[in-house]
């Protein structure tokens, strides 16, 4: 991934992890910060919540959340309301509800998928205000999609309320380990996406990038079948297959910003060459092309789905292709089940339908090649959040700098 | 693992990250617990510090630091003293400096490894102020090690001041995934191993225990050749091949404390039948009978040492053997290189030797695997710590609730 997106705070709002200060020392103004961040991020991850809630999930006290709702409303990022009265309510002084400003306060999220390119505004609290798109021609390279993605920001602009407010911006880039000449290393071309971006539509908020498969990842473990849950290996076919790996609620980056390529985790030495110039690599077994292959076809997605449509159909050399892909996508898992040891593996992208497919063969390898105590506790599920869960990953990661310092960012956007 | 280590502070008194309070709330009791946490880690990690450099090290500023080390003066945790006086010193009052009473304060590190058990004292600071052990009768059962290891933390006992401060305890276990039987799983005792050692020793501390390879890699992440560096890949070798992974600073235990079974990572399809049910896991191709096969032997550790000799005098069949197990040894690297993103890899345990004969064999296998982007960056180093990792990782583990909460602990010990 192009710009590292650090291991920092948890992405839920949950009780379990904390922004991270910059230095040890801890002051006053540093647990303010906190705070303000802990009850944004709550609402913009659950939706409107009553002050008491609050106080009760936060373990603050009554009279610390009232001011920090009133800090965060004065700065225009929430709204409190009175809760509307309905007979579930106990007796006594109705709570505050603080809601997030999805209408005003908002990111870019951007992807640059194999086909398309989309642009999307996404308010606090994870809604889709609005969503353009155009096709990306075959081949396009990353640099060449910075000019029609700030096009379709540009044109987003036009229904954009005076008072809102744009707090950052995130690109999710499909198959990063794809230079533009098709080769597969990992492509330096996204390492210059951000900024590229940042300049096509300056003066306004900068841009991250990164890896498909680590912010869909994010997306599903902020708001999807991840929710909740702090060890998840998030797998994302593409051309290629790469890996968004979280462990105790974080997601792992690696040194240099490159984990979760374990689509060139070899698992069969005597196998294909792959474009990395490795032999036998995973997704030369379990990609898109593998399908094709043992189907004996050729084509694109449209190829894979019709694959997929004719082993449903019972069609023996289409559900024997499904077969052996599947397996091998189970012996994968299974490695990287030793490996990391998750409590879910989640299959997205061109996967998800390989694996709904084929999920029996997928699971019968996984029992039969990881240990027993990690594999009894593995669940292997589908992803939640379709072909959006790009976009939304990216909101999450534009909206981070808003949730780890709530007023200073209101205050500079 | 038995007892999962949480991924919770750094371990390198860096100001990097901080120890997690449990709920997002921060108050001012919290701030002085971190902020002495956070003082007394940077002693136990660097040694002597003058209260000027930990001034300059925490950013905190002058008098919260004079503050924080009377507090940890008064617990009996450090010593402060005048500075010697120097040429080097600059004008001035001289700034006390703030030492950890190694004598006094001191955990209890344990192992249970596959030829031998030992047990140690080590003080706050890391020094090891006394180290016993016994000899492991081949096949012993690890809950029958529960009985001498108490022998041997009570003949310690003897010399221990009466003013010492036991502050915890931590055992180190060598090749969890073998059982009592011998099969390969994760051994269920091991489980139980934390509370069997901390009832029969009762009262006193408690134990915690962990897989040798996070353990020993801990102590090279806090003490050794990992230290400072964020993303880390230890190996260690015994029977088996296991790995302590540490991403962003923080140690991976997975969602049960099982992740790092990296030997059971499948390389070779077609290979050996392992233990484990599976077929051409990383340790048939690396560990100790891989080698020993190779070089058509049998035998154990000092079988292995043998053919590494043998190696390095130039016997074809041994060279042979160390640059087979080199190769298979740099094959499964450049998966996890390639899965992680790690900035360094460590060689411990009986890979320590193995990759020190074979070194250039494992890095060719790395560039010819890896992705450029992960492997121009992944260094590759023999462990520094020698057999006392373990203890010395155990020591670490040990003092982590000290160091998360000082005052609270003091008192308690």
């Amino acid at each position: 991934m192009a710009t590292p997106v650090r291991s920092g705070p948890s992405h839920t709002g949950r009780p379990v992890e904390q922004p991270l200060p910059a230095t040890p020392g801890a002051g006053q103004d540093e647990i303010r910060r906190q705070n303000l961040g802990a009850a944004l991020r709550y609402v913009h991850v659950h939706g409107p919540t009553s002050r008491a809630e609050l106080t009760t999930r936060l373990g603050l006290n009554r009279s610390t959340i009232g001011a920090l709702a009133a800090d965060l409303a004065a700065a225009g990022l929430v709204t409190e309301e009175a809760e509307a009265p309905t007979a579930a309510r106990r007796a006594g002084r109705p709570s505050l509800v603080v809601s997030p400003r999805s209408g005003r306060v908002y990111a870019h999220a951007l992807s640059i998928e194999t086909d398309r390119l989309r642009a999307a505004r996404i308010g606090l609290g994870g809604r889709i205000l609005d969503l353009r798109e155009v096709p990306r021609p075959p081949g396009m390279p990353v640099l060449d999609a910075v000019a029609p993605l700030a096009g379709l920001v540009r044109d987003m602009g036009a229904s954009v309320p005076a008072d809102a407010l744009a707090v950052g911006g995130a690109v999710a880039v499909a198959d990063t380990t794809r230079d533009d000449a098709g080769g597969i290393r990992i492509g330096a071309d996204v390492d210059h996406l951000g900024a590229a971006l940042g300049a096509e539509l300056a003066p306004g908020p900068g841009f991250v990038a990164g890896d498909m498969a680590d912010i869909a990842g994010l997306a599903e473990h902020v708001r999807g079948v991840a929710a909740g849950v702090d060890d998840v290996v998030h797998l994302h076919g593409d051309l290629g297959v790469s890996a968004g790996i979280i462990t105790g609620g974080r997601l792992v980056t690696g040194h240099r910003g490159h984990s979760g390529k374990v689509g060139h985790m070899v698992v069969n030495p005597d196998g294909l060459r792959c474009g990395c110039g490795s032999r036998g690599c995973w997704e030369t077994e379990v990609g898109q092309n593998a399908l094709l292959r043992h189907a004996g076809r050729t084509g694109d997605r449209a190829g894979v789905l019709e694959v997929l449509r004719a082993a449903a159909g019972g069609e023996p050399t289409a559900r024997a292709a499904v077969h052996h892909v599947a397996d091998w996508l189970g012996f994968g898992v299974a490695n990287l089940v030793n490996v990391i040891n998750p409590d879910l593996v989640v299959f997205g992208g061109a996967l998800r339908e390989v694996y709904v497919a084929g999920a029996g063969v997928v699971r019968r390898r996984v029992d039969a090649m990881a240990l027993p105590a990690s594999r009894e506790h593995v669940h292997l599920r589908a992803a939640a959040l379709g072909r959006n869960a790009a976009l939304i990953g990216a909101a999450e990661l534009a909206f981070e700098q808003l949730l780890a310092d709530p007023l200073n960012a209101a205050a500079a956007g």
